[in-house]
């Protein structure tokens, strides 16, 4: 990071710029929002819907999505347990480097597995991470079935389908929980937008020692 | 290396939120200007100058290094010509995420070979690509040696050092040319900005029609 400067009014002369750069021009400070569970839980749709609620609150935000990564930056990758990993792994590398531009970055993967959550949270930085254990049981998530999957997973057509005949560790104390079996989509949406505002995020970057 | 074909049961989700909101509150359009050139030709130096006058002009802009990103997300790659290749592959998908936020992305990488600069054109997309060929020749660069590699290439203690034992593949109509050998850094990020202002980049989107 650049010399701290308490002035606003200064325009950074030379050398690099940093992050609190971005975000003084944003006015808000780059994180990771990482929503978990099961498919079908909702978290797309939560993802989405938060995303438009921040846009028309003027802030810059990105939904990085499991399924558009795994077209591109990790087309090589399938469902094994290991393969799930180095997937999450990447994906954690890339929210980082998203939310050093300063964006808001809600991420929306499966991510079945506690370990790589707590990697990705490393990655990031403690403090510019929130989990969301977007919560809803197999028999709610099954009961929707959007995609078919869990048909198919039950068919033996998809093979280590998570909930199914592979594991989801559900987070133990994440930052936010929304039982999306009994919340609507708004409240949910609510409640981590309510969160991303305590920590913090939705304002400007003060001076370089308060960043979260 | 292996085609992206192993992820099945995909389907692409659509948010209502889309990059042209994202530009519109920017009041930019984004866009990955691909800098490209031998070790010490100056790439790194120039994207960070005219990201400083960039970000002065109060554009969010983000310089993406190749130096940066081997320790993250291809700390498992090495500098042999395959990993070379998936090394700018990867770098090519995170690029396009980063401008797909809307920022001015400012990529500096050797990515020695013409195939894989082309195929990164293609990922992010060719209207919102420009190639800048950051000239120096062999013996400009190996004078200013910044970082004491070409010694070392030279004394056979770096392997497959780009110029030296290891081809780079010039740019053969690249948007930018910019001749570090005789043009200060000042003029040559002018030279650069200059581009990204004739090609819309520095504007906000009027309709999607017009989006470049």
């Amino acid at each position: 990071m650049s010399k701290p400067s308490r002035s606003t009014n200064i325009s950074r002369s030379t050398g690099r710029v940093s992050r609190i750069d971005r975000e003084r021009l944003l006015g808000q400070q780059g994180c990771v929002a990482w929503l978990t569970g099961l498919s079908g839980s909702g978290k797309s749709t939560l993802a989405h819907h938060l995303e438009s609620l921040l846009l028309d609150q003027g802030h810059l935000v990105y939904v990085f999505d499991g399924d558009n990564l795994r077209h591109g930056l990790c087309g090589d990758l399938g469902f094994s347990a290991e393969d799930r990993t180095e997937n999450i792994r990447r994906a954690g590398e890339v929210a980082a480097l998203l939310a050093d531009t300063g964006a808001i970055v809600l991420c929306s993967f499966i991510s079945p597995y506690r370990a790589d959550r707590e990697r990705v949270r490393k990655t990031v930085g403690d403090g510019r991470f929130l989990e969301v254990h977007v919560d809803a049981s197999v028999a709610v998530c099954e009961q929707r079935d959007p995609k078919g999957l869990y048909k198919k997973a039950r068919q033996g057509l998809i093979p280590e389908f998570t909930g199914i005949d592979a594991p989801y560790e559900a987070p133990i104390d994440p930052e936010v929980r929304v039982d999306t079996g009994t919340l609507g989509i708004a409240e949910a949406a609510q409640q981590i937008h309510h969160r991303l505002s305590v920590r913090g995020f939705l304002s400007p970057p003060t001076t370089p020692e308060t960043a979260p």
